[in-house]
C-alpha cells in the first residue's frame, strides 16, 4: 500500500487509510476491486466523490463521513477566487453528497460541520472557506483514527485470552479513516493476547466480510475463518463463539443500532446463546436527531446485487430480489457500545446521553 | 423438460422429476448447471452415480434416497448372468453409495431396502435380484411423489389466504422424486389460494434457493422474491413473514431436525417473532436409529465453496473457510412436522413414535 498517514503507531497497518489527501486532491481506494486489485480513484470533481460513495468504492459510516468532508473541498475547487456563486455551489455539493446514501449518519454529521465553516468564513472569501474546510476534513480524518485507537484500547479490556470473536461485514480500517472500529477492537484485543480466532461472516450480497475483513486480518496475520452468514447459528450452538463485535451505520439515542443487513440476526442468536454482543462506533455515529431505531431510514439497493454475481445471473431472469442494505438491532440485544470516550452499557438512554453531553 | 413420469396430476410441473429411469439406465438432471442449463447425466456405472451425489448434481434427502435405490441396479449391471461375485459386488456398490454423504438418512434407508431384497432373492439368481431392485427403486420413486402430494394437501390446510411464506434451500421437485416437500406444500397452498408471496433465501454457499427454488417457483408462476440469508431477521422484524416451511435431511426421534446450514438461524428468528416454523418431510427422513439431534453427523464440505465463487476467489488466498453443510434445529423451535401420514405436532417424541409405528 503506497499511501499512509504518519502517526505514532507501531506498524504500517496501523496507519493505513482508504482515504488520502495527496497532491491537492482526494484519493480513494476502490474497495469494489479488493482483494484482487488495489486501485485508487483520483477525485477531481464532486461527481466522482458521490459516485464512489454510491457504488461503495468507499463505504462504512466513518469512512463516508471523512470522504464527505474532503468532498466539500473537492466540490468547491475550480470555483475561482471570487465568492460569487459560493453559496449556490456549496448547497449543490452538500446536496449531491448527502443524497448518496441515506442510513449512515456520519455523512450528514460531516457535511453539517462544513456548513458551519462556510457560515463562519464566508466573509473571508472563497480561499479561506476552502482552506478551513480542508483543515476540518483533515481533523475529522485524524480524529477518527485516534478515536478508533481509543476504542481498541477500551474494547480490548472486555476480552479474555483465547476468545473466539465473530464479526459481520467490514468495520475495519477500510470502513473508517483508519484502524477500524470493530476490527480495530479485534486488532487491539489480539495484540493484547486475548483473541484466539476470528470468525468472519462473508456478508452477502457484496461480501465485505470475505473481500475486506478477511483481507485486513490476513495482512495482520490474525487467525480467522470465513463462514457463510447463515452459519452463525451453527457456530453458536456448537459453542464456538465467545463474543461478537460489529460496527454501526447509525445509533439512535435509545441505543438501537442500524448496521449491515444480517446484524440483527447475529444479535438475536447471540442473545439466545448468552454471547456478548458489542457495537464499536465513534460518537459521530450516534445521532441526536434519531430517538429510536424506528426513525432510521433503511436503504434498499438494486435487486441485481442479489440475483447476479460478478456479472453472471444466479437466479432465473424473472426472479426479483429484495435488497435491504441494513437492519436495526434493538438496544435490548446490545451488551455494550464501545466508543472513543469509553464503553457504554445499558440503560443506553442514560449512558448515551451522558457521553454525548460530555463530548 | 423432456423427462416426466406419468401420473394423475394436473400439469407437467406436477410430474417433473430430476431422476428418470429410461432406456434401461438412470438419468439425473445435473442441478449444478441450473438455472443456466438443463443437462442430464446418463449413469452407466456406480462411480457416476456416487459422483453425482457427492458433487450435488443430485441433492435433497428424498432425491438422494431414490437415486441410491436406482444406483444399486446400475451397480449390478454388467455383472453377467452368474451369481458369482454378486454379494461382493453388492457390498461394494452399497458402500460406495453410502459413503457419498453422511447426513441424509434416506440414503441408508433406501440402500437397506436393497440389502433386504438381495437377501430375499439371492437364491433366484442375479437377474431376479436386479429386477426386484429396479422394481423397488421405481416403487420408492413413485411413493415419494405420492407422499409429497399428500404432504402438500396436509400442509396447505395450515395456511390462510395471503400468507407470505419463507423457505430456505431447495426442498422442491428437484430435491425429491418429484413435486417436493416444502415447495410441494407451498405449491399446494398456493393453488388453494392461500399464498400471497414466497420469500426465497438464496442459501449460501451453493445458492440452492436462488438457482433451484426460484427456478421452480418461476416455472409455476408463483410470486416470489429472493433475499440473502441474512435478511430473514429484517423481514421478520418488519412483519413480512407469516410462515416458514423447510425440508429436512434427517429428523431424530425427538423431533430435532438436521437441514441445510442456516435453517437453525431461521428457526430461532421465527420463534422470536412468533412465526410458525414447519418442517415438511416424508417418514423416510425420520431415523429410528437417531434418538436426538446430537447423534446426527454433520457433513463438512470444502472450504473453497465459500472462499471462491464460480471459480473466482472472493477472499484472500490465505483465508480458509469453515463449511458446515447442515445444522440441527432443536424440536422446541419446530411448530409442526408435515408428513405423508399427517401433520405431527409436539410433543414430537409421542407423535413421531405413533406415526412410525402405524406406518
Amino acid at each position: 500500500m503506497s499511501h499512509t498517514t504518519p502517526s505514532d503507531a507501531t506498524s504500517e497497518l496501523d496507519t493505513f487509510s482508504p482515504i488520502a489527501w495527496r497532491d491537492g486532491t482526494l484519493h480513494l481506494l476502490d474497495q469494489t476491486l479488493l482483494p484482487e486489485e488495489e486501485r485508487w480513484i483520483e477525485c477531481r470533481d464532486v461527481a466522482t466523490v458521490a459516485d464512489a460513495i454510491r457504488r461503495l468504492a468507499v463505504r462504512g459510516a466513518p469512512a463516508i463521513g471523512v470522504t464527505a468532508a474532503y468532498g466539500l473541498v473537492v466540490g468547491l475547487d475550480g470555483l475561482g477566487e471570487s465568492a460569487d456563486g459560493l453559496e449556490t455551489r456549496f448547497d449543490d455539493v452538500y446536496r449531491r453528497l448527502l443524497e448518496t446514501r441515506p442510513t449512515a449518519v456520519n455523512l450528514r454529521w460531516a457535511l453539517d460541520q462544513g456548513r458551519e465553516i462556510l457560515e463562519r468564513h464566508r466573509s473571508d472569501g472563497i480561499r479561506a472557506v476552502r482552506d478551513a474546510l480542508l483543515e476540518r476534513a483533515q481533523a475529522i480524518h485524524q480524529h477518527d483514527m485516534v478515536a478508533n485507537r481509543r476504542m481498541g484500547d477500551f474494547g480490548a479490556d472486555l476480552f479474555t485470552p483465547g476468545d473466539r470473536v465473530l464479526t459481520h461485514c467490514n468495520a475495519g480500517a477500510l470502513a473508517t479513516g483508519g484502524y477500524g472500529t470493530a476490527v480495530g477492537v479485534i486488532t487491539s484485543a489480539y495484540r493484547a493476547g486475548r483473541v484466539g480466532q476470528v470468525w468472519v461472516d462473508e456478508t452477502r450480497p457484496l461480501l465485505q466480510g470475505a473481500r475486506l475483513t478477511a483481507w485486513e486480518l490476513s495482512r495482520q496475520d490474525i487467525p480467522h475463518r470465513l463462514v457463510t452468514d447463515s452459519s452463525v447459528g451453527a457456530l453458536m450452538s456448537r459453542r464456538l463463539v465467545d463474543r461478537v463485535v460489529v460496527g454501526a451505520d447509525r445509533i439512535a439515542m435509545n441505543g438501537d443500532v442500524a448496521n449491515k443487513i444480517g446484524t440483527y440476526t447475529v444479535a438475536v442468536l447471540a442473545a439466545r446463546h448468552g454471547v456478548p454482543f458489542y457495537v464499536a462506533a465513534p460518537l459521530s455515529t450516534i445521532d441526536p436527531r434519531t430517538p429510536t431505531g424506528d426513525e432510521i431510514p433503511i436503504e434498499e439497493r438494486d435487486s441485481q446485487e442479489i440475483t447476479s454475481f460478478a456479472g453472471s445471473a444466479v437466479a432465473p431472469d424473472s426472479t426479483l430480489g429484495q435488497n435491504f442494505a441494513f437492519d436495526v438491532t434493538p438496544h435490548e440485544l446490545v451488551s455494550a457500545i464501545i466508543t472513543e470516550v469509553g464503553v457504554l452499557g445499558p440503560p443506553f438512554e442514560v449512558s448515551i446521553d451522558q457521553a454525548m453531553s460530555n463530548a
